[in-house]
């Protein structure tokens, strides 16, 4: 898939209300069910996962603030952003004071509207742009009453959440994971939705040698029940990767699994000093930030770290409404689900080598793998990759472990790694 | 007790005649007993200690030199520095060349009585300005011969220190020493002596997890008797800190104990990046300085570091009357015990948590022990050292562990898990 | 041997055309043999060596290209970098286009002739300066045709290195090797050859701990061969060093060995710190190079370093005419010597030490090992030896490890043990 047909199915699922459960995440996974034949899992109202009980599913319809003429202030027909997410519902004529505890705002970003939560405490509360706030504080939509109007439904239903199995030659496991319950916002996390969506695309058509997992999970709660549901798979997973935030023009940031140094941190930071040299970021482990931090909790501690662009918290854009179809680019996706497959490649290629002429080096030129003309300056790339793969080949080094090694990328080492395969000096093990 | 009562404490102990042994650390300990409790123990001169054999008591009762007309040119009731420590009796009418080599000044910083000592070489000599040198070299004081008396008397006692030992709830031992031998030098090491006393005091109105053993010693030879005494105590010293050089404005500086990573060192480590950040500095293990360097010896190796402000032998005022009752000052002497006494508090609060509920987060909400509104760019402090309490508390990482790699300051990682612990979510171990 | 012995012992030897095989070798080994009692080894040609077959021996006699008036163009009696090393024989009068193939010349350096070799392929060719290149396109030799010839002769007969080996008190050897394959390059490699050579020279004069084994083989086949005949003398190798690039006047370069931190690495790398402090840099491990890369094979895995100045194919004169007696100078390759010999003495004075009083300090002073009067700024550097061989001779702590983790100079604290020794406070184990 391409930057541009990745971004127009971003914009598809772009006005969907998604939430933690609901309609709205249904439909969203069976848009994506298009793209790579994830299966929509159920969990019902009410059930125990791990310390958490799965909420009601929430019904939204619509939204809106009248002045005392009937004329809309703010309607959520223009953006879903405008009702905290799983508010209550309510109709009521309130003045200025009594609707301003339910108004959320940014005085310091006074023109986005901001997305706002409440899932575990039952209220009702719009977001809206500060500007507008101060309109109001200042009669530019009369003195009131307004008519506040919020139509929700709380219902005993299910939590949902997408899942695929693309079953490889081991069972070890890599798992994908990203959340489904944000509404309209582009980057977080529309971007990782159809990445990963687009990433199983890709794997379905290819031989793998791992097994890999892709999750579409509701924040939090999705993570919680799909762990309750499957402690079974856990000591599969070799390593994971949360993605979010993937649309922006940002360099990447890799934050580190909680081990820190795991295969798949080691993996990433290999490609992206590869490919992003001197480009790229890199945070330490930390408990705070998205479904990493439930399966990084004591009880699992699997290795997953995350990969992003932009950061959540800390650019101005983050959870608000400038967070749209803007902010991200057909080509800053199409960049992102590259350095992906550069990833998967070097996950499927990684291993161990034996050498089998180890004493000494085996005579390269003898078998047309090494220039003629001897004492030049510089043996180049592909005879530095050979010498790199017989030397380390002993049995104690991946070929992750000589790419980290030498100054020499992993693509080549592994195309090295298949000629001396060819030659009968390398055996894979 | 605050800086000004630190300060006067030190300022009545300052004009005392200290040395190894003697009257002068008798009075000093003596005088510290109304802050602590101290016991002040004994070993007989000639006794066998270590490698070493303790000296006599030194009587020191007055040195001066006089011109020929009986006029005092230095005069050691003005400052005990004009003897060198532990000098025998002199009482010669010498020219000026004969007296010459008994004389220490300091070309360098002429104004300056250096602090000298000859314990282990039986020998008289004067410590004076090096521009009274010069005067006396120019002939201001006339031709000679001048007068030399020295009324000092060496005589069969014994070798005192102070001794503290507050029980804590555990027989594990932190060992708090410092130096009891030097002169009227308010520094080096008047500093150490009161906010060791101060520590003590504070101690003793508490109960302690840990056994707390405070040691006022004279340097060197103290430190090897009290080790002599007291090898059935090595087991149970799980940390000490040698206190000196705490009353002047340099930043604080942690020399490392012979460990280098022990426990002692990353709780002090902490404290200082969390109350001192970017303003201390952190020296290697080295065998030299004060009684760390007996504590360390390879035959005990106790893992004793060292608290410093002024670093020996980099600061000019060091070891010369300008190390005097202005180079200290109440507002250092009061920052260095709230220093003291945040490394007593992680010591006590550091250790060991269970998460009791490992699997994924728990719901902290439900508990009333997160924000209501959801989605906002920070979550603050205390929810942040809840997450990494829970996280983290997997049986290996004790509370030190989290708050090294965390940015969460120690005491507030203390009170997340009070917290936490009163909701049943996490168990000390 | 001074820099000057040493410089004319490489200016005489400088003009042997020396190639892997053959005369030139032969030759430059028995001129070795007045510095060193070197035995010049033997492995017939056609031998199976390891994974490599020896080649036959190559006979140079003479090469030049000639214009059609007979004057010649370029003539290897001048400079035998002139002939493609191994080059077969030829004689034949051709147009400059035919020519041309047959030519070697670096575009970017226009007056160096370049060093280039086809060992492993049959084939002839010549080498020269680009001008000349230029020159004969622009006609100033005529139109040809071009009488080219070269006079060498491939004959079966063997392989030639040079091999001396100095009994030591304890098997562990030291390897010492050098190539001595290339013709009439200064630097690349007669440096490494004389001072492989003086070095041995001067091992002989004394005992030594060690023992050691100097090679002077010809490059990657010498190598092969002496690793292909003595597979059992590999467990005893504890380090070695590989000289190349010592004339120069570059700082000096450490290539670490595979291990990275072997002892050998953190021997040089203490006389560098020592000796050439801030001036000297280290390069990782790889398997590019000189026969290190032989040495450190999978099947080896010897621990064997490389010690240069300019580091191959990173300086202008690299392998070409350039690199010639002028390039080289008496005084850097007296510096060399003397590093090589400071690196010996550290090998030789590393061990282990036992401190026999080791509770507390023992009492430096009444055995006449301390300064007399104390509190002074600075203990001294023989002082501050003393107590780091003391405190750290705890059966962990060699003299070199003591050496990095102190300031002070492995000399002084090889004397400092010897002191400490004598007084019986310290003992070698």
């Amino acid at each position: 898939m391409n930057g541009r047909t990745l971004h127009q199915l971003l914009a598809r699922l772009f006005p969907l209300a998604r939430s933690i459960t609901g309609p709205g995440v249904r439909e969203t996974l069976r848009q994506l069910q298009a793209i790579a034949p994830l299966e929509i899992k159920a969990v019902p109202s009410g059930a125990q996962v791990l310390d958490w009980e799965v909420p009601e599913e929430w019904h939204f319809r619509n939204a809106w603030i009248a002045d005392n003429t009937g004329k809309r202030i703010i309607d959520a027909a223009n953006t879903n952003l405008h009702v905290v997410n799983f508010s209550t519902a309510v109709d009521k004529h309130l003045s200025l004071q009594e609707l301003k505890p339910h108004l959320h705002s940014l005085p310091d970003r006074p023109e986005a509207i901001p997305y706002r939560t409440s899932y575990y405490e039952r209220q009702w509360a719009f977001c809206l742009a500060h500007q507008t706030v101060l309109a109001l504080e200042n009669g530019d939509f009369g003195n009131g009453p307004f008519h506040v109007h919020i139509d929700t439904e709380h219902l005993r239903g299910e939590l949902n959440w997408g899942e695929l199995v693309i079953p490889g030659k081991s069972s070890d496991e890599i798992l994908v994971s990203t959340h489904v319950c944000h509404p309209s916002l582009a980057n977080d996390n529309l971007s990782g939705l159809v990445l990963a969506a687009a990433l199983a695309a890709e794997r379905l058509q290819q031989k793998n040698p791992h097994t890999w997992r892709f999750l579409f999970v509701p924040g939090t709660i999705g993570a919680i029940s799909w762990l309750a549901a499957n402690q079974a798979t856990m000591p599969n997973i070799v390593g994971g990767l949360v993605l979010t935030g993937l649309g922006d023009d940002s360099p990447f940031t890799w934050k580190d699994t909680r081990q820190g140094d795991a295969w798949i941190d080691r993996i990433v930071m290999q490609v992206l000093r590869e490919q992003q040299p001197g480009q790229h970021s890199r945070l330490p482990f930390g408990p705070y930030g998205y479904d990493e931090r439930q399966y990084a909790s004591p009880g699992f501690k699997l290795p997953v770290g995350r990969l992003t662009r932009a950061v959540h918290g800390t650019f101005p854009e983050y959870h608000t409404s400038d967070d749209n179809l803007d902010f991200v680019t057909p080509e800053c996706l199409e960049e992102s689900l590259n350095l992906l497959k550069s990833i998967a490649t070097l996950i499927d290629t990684d291993g161990f080598y034996q050498n089998l002429a180890p004493y000494g080096e085996p005579q390269l030129g003898q078998r047309g793998l090494y220039g003629k003309i001897g004492a030049q300056r510089d043996p180049g790339q592909m005879q530095m990759a050979m010498l790199w793969m017989l030397n380390q080949s002993d049995g104690f080094n991946s070929l992750l472990d000589i790419a980290e090694k030498s100054a020499v990328n992993s693509e080549t080492l592994h195309h090295a790694a298949c000629m001396l395969e060819q030659h009968k000096l390398l055996k894979r093990t």
